[in-house]
């Protein structure tokens, strides 16, 4: 049971932000760009990213949306994407963005934890300033939405069936237009 | 140093918004909702929540920002600042701020951790469902802006004095406005 009233149809984050509409605007502005918006990283590999930190800190609800949303990007690979959720060293996955993970690993435990040494390790596999800003910030992004999931008891659905569709429409529509569907529906 | 060329002069998360326009506004929208829109909590009270998080979190711009535009709104009470960063419990604040700052708490080490009990309590205090929504977001957006001025290795002035005069400005004017200038002046 979440620990206040949210609207029962909307699972995750969805019923968090139809209760408060003012604050899901930005939190949805944010993650579309970082998730959506033009980059020089694929949507595929930032929402890896997404579902790392998410998995990480253990939020169901996000790291199976966001799993389904990197599958979606990546032509249906869900074994890649519990691959680097389990182990990412050993995942088919760049160079680059295994020394960004590093990265995000770190910013999930504490910011303070990335070194020099991190950076210049992901900057020798190609990353460039912004990639590393937005890991970042992704990373940190991600330990917010997972604990206001987790913090207002939201429901998280265990069975992956149940994000694999939705996975597929929020990678092709956006986080914004998607979710101005059930903010307007839910509008107090 | 920071990990990533940031302007010289301005520290802590400035520099990483003046970065990143784009993604700053978000933030910026986010964190003038929480703590300075119109609000049943006091803008005092919100900034001690922001405070008390980001003093957990041990970063230093953020809990020094935060506590001196919580004095600046609580008439420039800077011991009372103090006391909450140390032992909230035996502060000269509300039983209600200090159930919410129990919840807060939690939130900040990881949501899971928020019981129906703790919510119980503060409902026991007055503490309203917005109320609590409110604070679970903010104690989680602060994790979020806390690893994302640690993560990037942006510039914390140690001194308090460096504080004072912005808390002030900011307390007067509110997030968006006091950012728009830096956001403009550094535009790529």
């Amino acid at each position: 049971m979440p620990h206040i009233p949210l609207p029962a149809d909307l699972p995750g984050i969805r019923g968090a932000m139809a209760f408060r509409p003012e604050t899901a605007r930005p939190l949805n502005a944010l993650v579309e760009i970082l998730l959506q918006g033009p980059h020089t990283l694929t949507r595929g590999e930032r929402e890896l990213i997404a579902t790392y930190v998410s998995s990480r800190n253990c939020t169901t609800y996000c790291h199976s949306i966001h799993g389904a949303i990197a599958a979606a990007h990546l032509d249906g690979d869900e074994a890649l994407v519990q691959q680097v959720k389990t182990d990412f060293l050993q995942a088919d996955i760049s160079p680059k963005l295994k020394a960004l993970l590093v990265i995000a690993g770190k910013v999930q435990q504490d910011g303070k934890l990335v070194t020099s040494a991190d950076v210049e390790a992901a900057r020798r596999e190609g990353a460039t300033d912004l990639e590393i800003h937005d890991t970042v910030l992704l990373a940190a992004a991600f330990c917010m939405y997972n604990r206001y999931v987790d913090g207002l008891g939201t429901a998280q659905p265990a069975d992956p069936a149940f994000y694999r569709e939705r996975g597929k429409r929020v990678a092709r529509e956006g986080y914004v237009t998607v979710s101005e569907e059930y903010l307007a529906s839910h509008s107090r």
